[in-house]
């Protein structure tokens, strides 16, 4: 049940078992949840460092990967959204946009899988007219990474424990997060 | 309340109080809200006027920002939909892709953040085949803008009453926008 | 009703006469409906055959249009992700990105309508730099689709007897799956 298809398999197996509060509750995590992946495409674009600070846990970690700097700690995490170098391509028009992502709840634990774009407008190149959009040279799509979000609920909602990115390239580690999605879907 | 995160908070503060019909209610109203942001790209992309007149107030507003035109009222929106350069851009294979937005319920009214790519097919440049999904110069990314819809409840549904976009581009309008969904988070 | 906004549709007309466990299950549908949307993008950049087999209907149809092949039956459609075409993609770096799904339930089925990216890593080109996110040569999209999933419920779960992709491109096919999303809200 863990990484499965939560509403799939608890109707099949628990419905008769499960309490109408139990039911609400776990849409309303699920929703809960939504919200929580959608707002961090706004605190990366803003550099939050409060927000960031309240949705992991104090020991939560940031994980992109060997290439690229990661944070152990929710103070650390939020304090990287300050570095130089992230309000740099604060400056430039970075964007992060999220896909729908796959939820797997677990009681107190969730496991999620989302797939999220790193964008960046261009700096050079031919501008191009769309009628009614005006002209534009266009967004670099600079990153497309498979992200898995462990979160645990907390008295204060929903946090982040472990959030991982691969890089979608070809290379196996993408691909194990992915599989993350369809475990226990066979 | 009004901006935060409505799960978490009327979870912590609120559950005790609040019936079963009205926690339904909320939930059912999310759901409803997502398809009516998922309904935009389609509408858009098809020039259906006759939905956007549905789905925005009479007073309603769609502000594109400076640089590109906007309309007040829905039967002005509507009618843009129409316009001849809005029916050119869809002829040449325009495409909203919209990501997954926060939601931010309170009663009566939503508001709702998200990301919208605009995307065209590339009109020159260099083919590039992808084994088992043929050849394709791609697509243009001509804008990702940060959206915020004001929504309000009405008798027929939730309504559209003020859209505004603006473009990710390292200005400090479209964090404006962003920084709504994270309201009240910290 | 079918291809309308059921929440919408079911308060103003029939909230009095449905019963909670009806408005229960309605609600878990649809969270189980994003949940196999989700799924899709992780099994088409794995090549999970298995989930695939699981997730179509004996009968069911993968439709790309008449210039990509298909298949019908989820052993056939299974048996596609393995194909050495499909199989070369992956280990190029493809990547499905999925926005933000309508969904229009009626009992037992329910229609989806969904945009997708197909992405993949640029193999030429000059590499970008962004602070804070290394530098690439960044991604080429190659197809933006509209995407028709008619699901049915069976006794393991929602499945899918027919997905229908059609190319953006300034054609009709691709119009015709998006104006189904907003069929009856006018």
């Amino acid at each position: 049940m863990a990484t499965g298809s939560p509403a799939q398999g608890e109707r099949s197996l628990e419905q008769g078992e499960r309490s109408l509060e139990q039911r609400m509750r776990a849409i309303e995590d699920r929703l809960e949840i939504y919200n929580l992946i959608a707002s961090h495409p706004p605190s990366a674009d803003t550099g939050d460092d409060r927000y960031a600070e309240t949705v992991y846990t104090a020991d939560g970690v940031f994980d992109r990967g060997p290439n690229l700097s990661g944070a152990t700690g929710n103070k650390a995490i939020a304090a990287s959204l300050k570095s130089e170098g992230h309000q740099a391509a604060i400056a430039g028009g970075l964007a992060h946009f999220t896909g729908l992502p796959h939820v797997a709840l677990d009681g107190d634990k969730a496991v999620v899988t989302s797939y999220l774009q790193i964008l960046t407008p261009r700096k050079s190149g031919e501008a191009v007219e769309v009628p009614n959009h005006g002209a534009s040279r266009g967004y670099h799509i600079h990153r497309v990474v498979a992200n898995r979000w462990e979160l645990i609920r907390t008295p204060t909602g929903w946090k982040i424990k472990r959030r991982t990115l691969r890089l979608i390239d070809g290379t196996e580690p993408a691909r194990d997060i992915l599989r993350g999605a369809l475990a226990g879907q066979h």
